[in-house]
């Protein structure tokens, strides 16, 4: 049971928006701008980064919703997601993006402790500013969305199928105007 | 120097904010609801959360700023600010509010580490459902701002009078609409 009074059908981060409105609103409108707006960094990509941050941060709900867009839009498995989770220099991604990831791990511990050298290797692997600013601010604010989520006791459905399933209706209906009860 | 090219003359969160205003506008929103519209936390209670976690966090432009906001609102010195910071307990705030920052110290450590017993504790002293839950948003969207600013390296005026002298300013400007060049 959460902490507080939620709406009970409501899984994850879904229980304290309905609760809050008001901060739901700039919640919302941030993942959108962070995810989903124009960006040299693909869907994919930033929900790939998303769930990676999540991951470290174990934060159940927030890893599967997440990894069940970047599984939509990467077109991939959840095996492969896992794996970028668990190791994801072994995988087939990017060299630029784990570099950017790499950062990302190094946010999730502390904005302190990006080091020049992460920042160097990522620009010379093609990273623009712009990249490394969007990359630092979703490990940033994962950071938040998942101690939101956990911080309160949200509780959240354990099979992963069910993520997997609704990643391309997630994927159409973005993050602004999405009905939180459907 | 910042980890990327942002505006020299801006300091803290304010150097990204210029450089991606796109990002800017929903991360300050968000701080406009939570730690000044309608509350039965009074802004300065607010801003001592947030000035709390952002020490707890080891920013250095976060507790500042926010740690002269409280003390102008709150009517005190820095001295009881920074005793705040060091030792809550021993202070003069209320019990209830010794209880949220209790939860807000779980929460910068990760969502998993509020415990039901730090709810019930603050709930039994007369804390309400909205009051956790803003607590639970204001501690976690500090561990965000506070990665944020120090993922990338930005800098920071250290003379933390500077901060004092801001606050009355800042209270009055609030987080929207404001000028980040003044």
């Amino acid at each position: 049971m959460a902490h507080i009074n939620l709406p009970e059908e409501l899984p994850g981060i879904r229980g304290p928006m309905a609760f809050r409105p008001e901060t739901a609103k700039s919640l919302n409108e941030l993942a959108e701008a962070l995810l989903r707006s124009e960006n040299s960094l693909t869907r994919g990509e930033r929900e790939l980064i998303a769930t990676y941050v999540s991951s470290l941060n174990d934060c159940f709900f927030c890893q599967n919703a997440h990894g069940g867009l970047a599984q939509h839009y990467l077109q991939c498995d959840m095996a492969f997601i896992d794996n970028v989770k668990k190791d994801y220099q072994s995988t087939s991604i990017s060299e630029k993006l784990k570099s950017l990831l790499a950062i990302a791990a190094s946010v999730q511990k502390g904005g302190k402790n990006v080091t020049p050298s992460q920042i160097e290797k990522a620009k010379s692997l093609g990273a623009s500013d712009r990249e490394i600013h969007d990359t630092v601010l979703i490990a940033a604010a994962f950071c938040m969305f998942n101690r939101y989520v956990d911080g309160l006791a949200t509780w959240a459905p354990q099979d992963r199928q069910i993520y997997i399933d609704r990643g391309p209706r997630r994927a159409e209906e973005g993050y602004i105007n999405f009905d939180l009860y459907k």
